[in-house]
This record gives structure tokens, C-alpha cells and sequence, in this order.
């Protein structure tokens, strides 16, 4: 027999009974049912019962084990009484009378249980990460990332995708966040950077003729730590096609995440129809440029009711050039209490506060309701619930002002009516690309003209556009937003050098400086560059998606604390001074 | 029609005769066949002859481009004439008559040839590797790392192993190597390390019950440069099993390593019996612990023969403890001008030589010829023939002293015998495992024991092994060999926090130095740690097996050069002060 054993925890069944078998495992529960010893023996692959009785032969040492001892026991295979069946459990028909025993591996008093639901703090988790990850959540959700990355894979195979690893310790490619930098001992005093994204690289193989580049890249970005965003590094799907426009990467990268979402998504709605959404109508209707369309709400514009009315609040605003009144209506929302609540929230928000309209029934027809509606009398009323769509029992939100001013704050406030109204269906994965990204904007102040967005995309109409309005430039530029995440984000990238070039001087930036910035890539476009497109999904954020958390932290095996430290591991920590002396290196000393 | 393509350049055949076709590519070669210009248009997939002549609306564009040029050209598709066929490419039976061009990218004169053989000095390639990569060797070396790696995932998940991602900006994990460091921006003068192998994470993952883990892992050793080793990040297969004994891990990867050889071999022999030899007797045989067993040739020990006899420097040197004489058998080496040239070999590697003999027939029957058979007399000389097992037109080589003297250099002259005799069968992947390493070494000049090898191996025989003669204990420790290259390296674990403690002390390192430098790993085995085992492959050394490279550089994308610097993307580099700042260092000023 195996030295350690001839099954796994999850194989023994009826049919077994009989067998003498040999199992290995975590003693999970430990039960004494008045001299009868019962163990759940957990394994990676589940739970066995096996159990003692005084006349076994090894009762005694039995007796001595406790949670989480890593054990091997031989046994004989017992079918359970019919009423002590457990059919939660593939094997909850037997249980394995223990015949011998050896403790393979012993456990301290623990600092965290690994059986029961019991909460700690992540601290304590993180520190006895190896306790935590025995739990049956952690244990699955790893499992999850595991199956979700390796089926990504067969499927960009199966699209004729080719993986191939880009440099980890790289030149710095500014990605807008900051670089982690990696001292050379070479080369004293200069410094590696790790990659922010694989960006370069593979614009570099596009340009190398490797037609369809993916890979599941790790990125590293010097950010600080949110709930949502490892301090670290983190991984994407990265891809990259010669020859394509954007509707091709969009036709090769929803088949690929659609069928990720419907084979994990644990039985939960995937929207096949991924409406494509301009920058600008998505911070029109959704007041954000990654919407949640599970979501029904859609915001609109109302400015023309209130213009000349006689609530003098929006009447005057709407004096103001650039400025608009944006309605959010409220299905199912019409009652005083709900509009207040809403109220409250905007001034929560920093607003002086959202006005409305609900509409009632007291018994003598529709009525509209608020003070809102009585400032602009009933036509205006009428024309506003006409536009809306809406009726008895529902309500409308509305902002004012510049759209820049209070576009986030209607995002937020759709997103909490949906979500207190019941209309945001959760169990749904709704999809949409928002597509025709400005690429430069005007800071307000400076009136300088910078990149709103990554600078290597392709301008849509080319250098006649640059030549042209450059703040009217949109670039073939997109983003993959699902329910309410960004999850995507990708281009069809400027190949031609000389538009490369211009566009920089838009913003500001001398031929110089970008060959001494984006030197390799640029250098590479003189040497016969192909069009070429792609996109980066976000790994991590997929997964905690799928798994229904709110926290990296919990899709990640060893992830670090919100202080980019890890304290079971002890990183980072202070160098040896022959290290820092080998690399030509002093820490300055801090206050 | 496609913007850019209706078809790839390797998908033209004669059922496409007739058709209006459109293709994007690279310009690899022009040719002016008296007014008639033929392009060899390529891309990713393939080539396809396209061709004008002057009545070609388009002519005169066609005229302008130039090698490497990205053009994309519509056209028709002609059958080419039955002597023209070309049946060594898949579109070798039509060329397409160009209508319309477009030129998507130019070219600049080009510092390096895609079409054609011609050499370029290596910083050429690198710091033009875009276009190095364009050429055939490149295109088929980096797919055949991508399709090697994707099959070894393949089969890994077959196993049932999961693949996890370990950390990789983390704490400093000693394997022997230099760490590269991350200066910490959020704790300034403290650093995080790159992991030298994703050792302590693998088991990590075992105490935390993940059964079967692998990891395609990106790997960081700050080492000085080599042909086969890249200073900077190198990747490995690495896997991790629980409750397995040394003979399942090498059951599990064997059909792996051998599989993928038989895929990806050419054709070329794949051995499948894989022997264990002990790492004493691959020194005694082969003279390393990483024989060329395609190598027939078994070196043996011939002491007895030479003890008082004759041949003083022997007979002399064998008085002396722990001297040993071995023989190098060199069948069909039996001309006084190989075994000279192979004295020379030795003089040149540092020794004072290397005594040979070797049986000829000058008609007057065998006679052993050579200084050596003369001076131990014809009946030893046969003795050891018969031991070697040798005859008319063999040789025997001879070399002397404490094994550890001569080992390596015997082992040297053993490839060179085996490859200038035409014994070694160039056209075979042989493998083989070396097991039994001993777990210390004894310094010769200070007497300290240290680890011979991984301090985390089990020693074979547990805690009474340590506790009686330490230089006896042999580790449950392995390398793979093949073709005379280490492949694979693994261990089953030392999961014992007491019998690791004690490994550890015998060592001279005290308790508090192993929880300092492991403190992650001993803590989490004292939570019930499983038995557990793995190894790790080298996929950059098996593709150059496979691709048949020497230099590690021809098969890595984008490489560092042999001063571990990047000089396509100015890597590394200097940093701007404010980064510095941020980190809280300071360069030191060299001199």
C-alpha cells in the first residue's frame, strides 16, 4: 500500500465497504460520542468520517489527537447506518473503522480555527495565511482563480493565441502610475524597473510579426493599497493582434470572457449583447464611464423644462453656458420618505441637494408631488413625466449645474436608487464597451491640453484630425465595464511614428522626450510597423466578480496587508549592509 | 472586406484561383524580373508571392517599396504556371496579382537583414530584436517555447495539479544565489526581494492543503552572466505534491518531461527508461552529477590493477588514503594519435596528463601498445582489458589521485571521447535521476560541516539518521539529468520543525538564524504540516535542448545582453531624484 494513501478524502463510497484503506489528512472536527471517537479527516478533495471505538488498537493515541493535526490512518470501510447517511458529502454513505494511526504532522494551540464560520481580523489571517487558506471559502475561491486563468488559456488557444513571457525586470513604462525600481549591482547607482503593464513589449511583437500575443502577465504598480487593488502586484490577461480594428478585438475578447462568466458564474445571467456606449452618453445616462447595466436607470436630460420656469434654482443655473439639468428617474420610488432619503444622500454627497418629483394616487388621480413640482407647475410637470416614461408610485431625481460638477454624484445616486429601488438584478453579469474616449483634455485652470487617456492610442481620422480641433479627437480607444467595474481597457494603438509624434506635441512633449521615454517602441514604428490593437482584462478583479467578493484580498494566495507588508513572511525588511553596499546604496536617514 | 486581410499569407492554394483576395505583410524580398516585380509577401503565418507588372493600376507604388515595408495589397489570385510551383510552401501554387497597395508602415534602412542568413554581432540582434525576431530562426524558436509551455500546462492539469501564482515582489527567500531587492516606497529603507523560486510558497501552499500545485514561475537571481543562464528573470516548471513519497514525484513528472519531448524532439530518440543512479556513483561512472548518458561510455575503477605495480606514480599515489585509479574506456580510440591528443586534452585542462593504452593488431595478434602497458606488464594489462571489457582498436584512459582531484576533468574527457569517437548519438534526449545526494559537506581546510545542497530536504532516515554520523545521511534529494544538462531538481521536504531544527544545527545555524531566514515556512509547520515533495524544471534550458541553442539568449523574447542590460529599451538606467526621494536612498558616488 501507499505510504500515505490509497484514497483521497472524497472517494470512498458503498462500494468500498469492506476495503481496507488508507487515508491522509487535517483532523477537522473531532466528536466524542460517549466513548465512540468520530474525526472528519479533511483533505483537499473533502471530508471522510472515520471513527474509534475502545477495542481498536490504537484508541489511546486516538484520543491524543486535536483540530488540524495532519494524520494517517488505516482503517476498514464501514457503510454508515441508513439513517446516519449524510447525502451532503460523496462519501457521507461510509465511514472507516481506524485500525492504525500516525501523526504525520502535529499543530500548536491555533490561532484561528479552521472548522466553523468564526470571523477574525485579516491581520491575524494574513499572518497564519497557510490556517486560513485550509477554509472551505479560501480553499474554493483559490480553486476558482486556478480553473478561471487555465480555462482563459484554452480559450485564447483556441483563438490561435500564442503565449509569451515579456520581461519582469524591464525599463520603467509609464503607465501613470508609479514604478517599482530594482537596483543593479552591475551597474551601480542605475536601476531596472518592473513592468506597470506589458505595453510595450507587446507593441514590440506586434512589430516583430508575431501576429496574436496573450499572456497572463503580472504587473507591478507602486499605488496605494485599496480594498480593490493589490499594493503590489497583480495580474491581467494581456492581448495583442496585428492587422485588426476595434471591432475585431471586441468580436475575439467577448466570446472569451462571456464564456468565463457563464462557466463560473455559478448558474448567474450573462448578457450576450454588449452594447457599445460613447464616453460621452455613458456620463450622460449613467454619470460614469464603466455603467452597471443591470441597472435599468437611465439618466436624461431635462434642461428644457426648467429653462424660464419658475424654480429659480435651475432656471438661473441654466443662464450659465455648459450647463444642463439631468433627471434620474425612479421607478417604484415615489413616496416622500425614499425622495428625502435621496436628498440626504446628494447633501451626503456635497451637493446642496437633488430635487424631485414623485407621483401619487390619493384616491383622486395622478397627482404629482414635491416642491419641485409645484415651483414649475403642473405642464412642465406633465412634459417631464411624459419624457420619463413615468407614473403613479414612481419619482424623479434631478441635478444641476455643469455636467463635470455632478456627473459622479448621479452616478452614485442612480446606483443607490437601483439598489434600494430592487431594480439592479444581482444576479446578472451585464456587459457593455464604452468606446470613443477623448484623447486629450483642457485643464481647467492652465488651459493646458494633456492626454485624457493612455497616449499610444490611434486618433480616430488620423493626423487629419490632430491637424484640426485635437480636443475634439476621439481615439479608437476602449473599456470594458461589467456591472459597474471597469474589466477591460484597450486600443488600437498609433503605429505611424509621424502621428505618434504630433500627437505627443499636442500635448506638450518634445520629439525628445518621447524617444527618451518611449525610445524602444518608438524607434521600433520606423522599421515597418503593422496596425495593431489589444486590450488588458483585469485577473483579479475577474475573480472576485465571480467569487462575489469585495476584497483582493480574498482572491489572493498570499496577498500583502493594506500596508504593502507581509507579516508572515516578513517583507519588506531591512537590507544587510553589504547588500545596500554591493548595489552602491545608502538609506537616508528618516525623521 | 477586412480592412486589413481576407486571408493570411500562408492560405492561398490553387481552390482560391480566380478570387479577389486582399493580404497584409511584410515586404520580405523583391525581385525586377524585367519590368515584372515580384514581392515575397510575409507575415506571421507565412509567405505568398504577389507580382505586378506595368499594367498594374498601382505600379508605381509597387516600384517605391522596400524590405520590411508593411504593405497591404489587394489583388487577384492566379494559378502560377506548372513550372513555377514552389510545392516547398503552402501557397507555392498561385501568386497574387497585385490591384491596390497600401503602405501601413515604412521601413528605414534597415541595420539588420530579415531575409537570408547573414550573422549579426549579438548587440546588433538585441538592440534591433524586433527585426532579429522577424526572422525565421527567431519565429519558430519563441513558438516553440510558447507551444512547449502550453503543452506542459496541458499536461499538469491533466494531473490534476492546479496552478497558483506566488508573489513575487515578497521577502527574501535564500537559495544559494544574490536577491534582487525593492526598495520600499511606504517603508522607506526597508526592501522587498524578487523570489530566487517560489520555494517557500510552494510549501507554504502544501501546509495549506492544496494537494497538487504547479507554476510556470518567473524566477530572480541576481548572477553574473552566462551564455546558458540569464542574469536576470529565467523561468521554471515548478511543482509542489502532499503526501507523496521521492518515487511518486519522479512518476508524475517523468510522462511530463518525456512527453513534451516527444512532441516537441523533431523525431529525435526519446529515452523512456529514466535510471536512478546515486550522486556517488554518477561521479564514479561519469564524473558529474549530470551525465551525457547518450554517452556510452562508463568509466571504472582500476586501483587493484595498478596497487604495486610498475607504474610508480600510480603504484605511488595509491599508498596515499582515499586515492583511487580510474579508467576511461574509449572504445574504437586504439591509435596512439587520438590517445596523445587526449593526453594533450588533460595537460590542458590541469593535469599533468592522462595515462593511456591501447590494443592494436600489427598482424602479429592483439598487442597492448603504450608507456603504461609496458610498465605494469603484460598481465595486468590484459586484466584490465577484460575488466573494460575492451579489444583490437579500443583505448583506455587513466587518471589518478583523491577522486575530487580528477572527477570533473574525467568527466570532461569523457564527453570529449564520447563525441570525437562518434559515440555519443546526437539525435537522443537521455535522461536519468540522480538520487541519494548527501545532505552535508565537510570544508577540507576548516572542518565545518555545511549543507552539501537545499537544506529543506528530508534526510533519509529522519531524526536517528542526524542523530548518528551526519556525512553519511543522504537526502531524499534529486536531479534530473539530460543530454548532460540538469533539468529538473526536487526534494521531498523536511516537514518536521524538530528533525529540521536539528538539520539546521548541525549546520551551525541556531534556532533563532532559521526563524529569522524561514520564519514563514517553520512557522507554519508546526500547524500540522503534510508530508510533501516537488521539483522545478528549467523551461529555458528545455527549449534549448529542443530548439538545439547553446546560448539562452535565442530563446527568450527580449533578453538582456551579457552585461545584464537592455539597450533596445535603456535598461537600466538612471533614476530622477525624486524616485530616490520617495524611496528615501541615496547613490553612493564610485570612484
Amino acid at each position: 500500500m501507499h505510504d500515505y494513501r490509497s484514497h483521497t478524502c472524497a472517494e470512498l463510497n458503498k462500494s468500498n465497504v469492506g476495503e481496507t484503506v488508507r487515508l491522509s489528512g487535517w483532523v477537522h472536527r473531532v466528536r466524542d460520542h460517549g466513548g465512540l471517537l468520530f474525526i472528519d479527516l479533511r483533505d483537499h478533495y473533502g471530508v471522510t468520517q472515520v471513527m474509534a471505538d475502545p477495542d481498536s488498537p490504537v484508541f489511546a493515541e486516538i484520543e491524543k489527537v486535536r483540530s488540524e493535526w495532519c494524520i494517517r490512518i488505516d482503517g476498514n470501510v464501514k457503510a454508515r447506518d441508513e439513517s446516519l447517511v449524510n447525502d451532503k458529502i460523496p462519501t457521507g454513505e461510509i465511514e472507516v473503522f481506524i485500525r492504525d494511526i500516525e501523526v504525520l504532522g502535529k499543530s500548536e494551540e491555533l490561532p484561528l480555527m479552521v472548522f466553523g464560520e468564526q470571523e477574525y481580523p485579516e491581520e491575524t489571517r494574513l499572518r497564519y495565511r497557510y490556517l486560513d487558506l485550509r477554509r472551505e471559502k479560501m480553499q474554493k475561491n483559490m480553486l476558482l482563480r486556478s480553473n478561471m486563468v487555465a480555462s482563459i488559456r484554452k480559450r485564447m488557444w483556441d483563438k490561435g493565441f500564442n503565449e509569451f513571457q515579456t520581461p519582469i525586470i524591464t525599463a520603467s513604462s509609464p503607465e501613470g502610475a508609479r514604478d517599482f525600481l530594482v537596483p543593479s549591482r552591475l551597474h551601480p547607482g542605475k536601476f531596472y524597473a518592473l513592468p506597470q503593464a506589458p505595453q510595450q513589449f507587446k507593441q514590440l511583437m506586434m512589430v516583430s510579426g508575431f501576429d496574436k500575443y496573450f499572456q497572463i502577465a503580472p504587473c507591478f504598480r507602486d499605488e496605494d493599497p485599496r480594498a480593490d487593488r493589490s499594493p503590489t502586484d497583480f495580474y491581467q490577461l494581456d492581448l495583442e493582434m496585428s492587422f485588426v480594428t476595434q471591432q475585431d478585438v471586441f468580436d475575439t475578447i467577448q466570446p472569451v470572457m462571456q464564456g468565463v462568466f457563464e462557466e463560473f458564474g455559478k448558474g448567474r445571467k450573462v448578457d450576450s449583447e454588449w452594447p457599445q456606449i460613447s464616453y460621452k452618453d455613458a456620463a450622460k445616462w449613467y454619470g460614469t464611464d464603466k455603467p452597471d447595466l443591470r441597472n435599468p436607470i437611465k439618466m436624461q436630460d431635462c434642461s428644457e423644462h426648467f429653462r424660464g420656469s419658475g424654480f429659480a434654482i435651475f432656471a438661473n443655473l441654466l443662464e450659465n453656458e455648459g450647463t444642463e439639468i439631468r433627471a434620474i428617474p425612479a421607478p417604484k420610488g415615489g413616496s416622500r420618505k425614499f425622495c428625502d432619503r435621496m436628498n440626504k444622500f446628494a447633501q451626503g454627497e456635497g451637493l446642496p441637494g437633488m430635487g424631485y418629483i414623485f407621483w401619487r394616487d390619493q384616491g383622486e388621480g395622478m397627482e404629482a408631488a414635491g416642491p419641485l413640482a409645484k415651483n414649475i407647475g403642473p405642464e412642465r410637470t406633465e412634459a417631464i413625466r411624459q419624457q420619463l416614461g413615468l407614473g403613479v408610485g414612481d419619482a424623479a431625481f434631478f441635478l444641476g449645474g455643469k455636467p463635470k460638477t455632478f456627473e459622479s454624484v448621479a452616478g452614485r445616486a442612480r446606483t443607490v436608487i437601483g439598489e434600494e429601488l430592487g431594480l439592479t438584478d444581482k444576479d446578472r453579469f451585464a456587459f457593455c464597451w464604452i468606446v470613443d474616449f477623448p484623447i486629450y483634455e483642457k485643464d481647467e485652470e492652465t488651459g493646458k491640453i494633456d492626454f485624457e487617456h493612455n497616449p499610444f492610442s490611434m486618433p480616430q481620422g488620423g493626423m487629419d484630425a490632430l491637424l484640426s480641433d485635437p480636443l475634439a479627437v476621439k481615439g479608437y480607444q476602449y473599456d470594458l465595464a461589467c456591472n459597474g467595474y471597469e474589466l477591460v481597457s484597450g486600443a488600437i494603438r498609433n503605429h505611424k511614428p509621424e502621428i505618434m509624434f504630433k500627437a505627443f506635441e499636442i500635448a506638450g512633449y518634445g520629439k525628445e522626450e518621447v524617444e527618451k521615454r518611449f525610445g524602444g517602441m518608438v524607434n521600433a514604428f520606423q522599421y515597418g510597423a503593422p496596425p495593431h490593437g489589444g486590450c488588458a482584462a483585469g485577473i483579479d478583479r475577474m475573480v472576485m466578480l465571480l467569487a462575489d467578493e469585495a476584497n483582493i484580498r480574498e482572491v489572493i494566495m498570499f496577498p500583502m496587508n493594506q500596508r504593502a507588508e507581509d507579516l508572515m513572511m516578513s517583507a519588506p525588511s531591512e537590507p544587510m549592509s553589504d547588500q545596500l553596499m554591493e548595489l552602491g546604496l545608502r538609506v537616508i536617514p528618516q525623521d
